[in-house]
């Protein structure tokens, strides 16, 4: 079999099965912080099937601001969004506040009917997770998490040549995500290093979470266990544990992945599935244009998908809209977001008490 | 300070001592299997310092055919040489057997006065490990283990820029090493499957050491703790417990190496350190043409030494002859190949264990 048979069939929107004149889904915008301004909505300007019609933010002033120049009709205050203003407005809710928020949003949300797509990690601990999916399911809205990963041609490739063995058996994985947090938003007192508004930690909650969801979704599998190591030494990072954070996650059938993460060194990134006949990488693969290299045996390739960060965000919404439009399942629903949420949990556990913790595959 | 200025000066035979008349070094090899043969034999014709005056084998016939052709004068057998014949026409012993037979050729190569350049790992076990550095004090000769990267230009560089504060505060390490043994020695009762010849398994042994040599060396710091799992799944692995490994390592101040390492993979090396202001790759690192990557911010350049296993051995055996020539002390001595047993020991000890293991300093 040549490397081209193997590659055949490139596809950037494989996902797609709405028709091109379905939608637009509107969506209220939560949390107008940077990714949100300058990534989701120039993303959702540029999508298929997404309009934004609500913007919610801590006060009038702020969402009318971000509003000013564009279409957008309506902006809120976080009491004017739980109050029901507007729901005619909007189809959909995308929370992109900071993980611990994303709780109240999304009840909210899912109290007047509304889809909601949280930003990864889906919250910040397992128990708030729990209650999002929970009140989801109650309220039967559509629930995703916002891994952007899985609509990158480059990643969707990756574990199309896996599934129909071109690494043979999965034997290891290693991945890496390293960035310098404060040299990115250079601010001390950012909720990223607030452990009540990130959770579990920093590192693996924010960027560890990238290998953690890649690798089960190449793998098609769930990690079982976990083992780590991690420590704060900057004043910045005192009330953090994982400024650094290395750790090993055993998924189903006994495949290792190796991790390396920081929120405070160069930036990197790199995802590698070695299997018993070839092996699958990615990198950049979390940050930058993805560019996929896959070698078996003796034959290599380089693929690069020309996706970036706002190409995989305009993606992002229009699978969700997509899912919405045809009435399809959503992949990284809430209860995978919640699984990786109990992977985080069982990463900082074992970093604790310096042994190997059990995931559990569902809350007894 | 520009990138180029970081680079400044990468000289090839930076460790080179002796004039260029100095030596020769004459060597006995001890052990003909292929990596002597088509890699050590070629190496040795085409350095500066050494050449081979003795070859020793199993029997007679397989000396003399290896030796037809070539000037080399003595052929002997491995019980002729226990018994000093031609101790006259040789200065060094180069141990190129399996693992568990470099204790007895070093100890007879102590005993008539010889240096010793030991393929790695130095022997099979810690104890075995141990008995090879004392016969070697006690006889006061000099003992190598024969780390290649040491002398491979692109590694010896890397090692000099994380020195000089390249990458800021070492962070953490990642590396690879995997190889189809099976597809390179197609021979199921090969000894790196036999753990009366191999020591402690095969894959951390064999391959496994690369990153944790090559890692300490760039580090300049030894490993203090390990954690590890191991399976073997394949029949041909049946007698070692580690057809596939991944470890960690906690370095000196913290710094962890995560490892995957299998001997029954589509082959890939590569390690990678990364600080708080860079990082630096080798990838190739441990076969074909070593390539160093380097990344400082948004600075990022790639430096290739045109080294592969030949030149670098070709220097191995230079850089041995120099110190003897020279009277200078060896990098990769005895001691710290005994060391690096012992981190293989505490890997094998964690993967069955299930639990983080201690690597001592220096035995009890």
């Amino acid at each position: 079999m040549t490397l081209a048979d193997w590659l055949d069939g490139y596809d950037e929107r494989d996902w797609q099965t709405a028709g091109p004149d379905a939608g637009p889904v509107r969506f209220a915008l939560v949390g107008l912080g940077w990714w949100t301004t300058d990534v989701a909505m120039p993303a959702i300007a540029n999508s298929a099937f997404c309009e934004t019609t609500v913007l919610v933010s801590s006060s009038t002033e702020k969402a009318e601001r971000v509003a000013a120049g564009t279409d957008i009709e309506h902006a809120l205050t976080y009491e004017q969004y739980h109050d029901g203003a507007a729901t005619d407005a909007y189809d959909a809710v995308y929370v992109g506040t900071p993980n611990a928020l994303h709780l109240e949003y999304a009840e909210t949300a899912a109290a007047y009917g509304k889809a909601i797509l949280t930003e990864k990690p889906i919250e910040a601990t397992v128990e708030r997770g729990r209650q999002m999916v929970d009140a989801a399911a109650e309220a039967d809205v559509q629930l995703m998490t916002g891994y952007r990963m899985q609509v990158e041609p480059a990643v969707r490739r990756a574990r199309k040549l896996i599934a129909s063995g071109f690494v043979g058996d999965p034997v290891q994985a290693s991945g890496s995500n390293t960035q310098s947090l404060l040299s990115i938003i250079p601010d001390t007192d950012q909720w990223r290093l607030d452990p009540d508004l990130t959770g579990y930690g920093t590192t693996v909650m924010d960027i560890g979470i990238y290998p953690i969801n890649t690798a089960r979704y190449l793998l098609d599998r769930d990690p079982v266990e976990a083992s780590a190591r991690m420590r704060s030494t900057q004043e910045a990072f005192a009330d953090v544990p994982d400024e650094h954070a290395t750790f090993t996650l055993t998924f189903e059938g006994d495949v290792p992945l190796v991790t390396t993460t920081s929120q405070n060194a160069q930036s990197d990134s790199r995802l590698t599935i070695t299997g018993t006949e070839g092996l699958v990488e990615l990198r950049p693969a979390f940050h930058g244009t993805a560019t996929l290299r896959v070698a078996r045996g003796e034959m290599e390739a380089e693929i690069t998908s020309g996706f970036d960060e706002h190409r995989e965000t305009r993606d992002l919404f229009d699978y969700f809209a997509d899912r919405l439009l045809t009435g399809g399942s959503v992949g990284p629903d809430g209860r995978q977001g919640l699984h990786d949420l109990r992977t985080i949990r069982a990463i900082h556990e074992a970093a604790e008490g310096d042994e190997a913790v059990e995931i559990p595959a569902s809350e007894a």
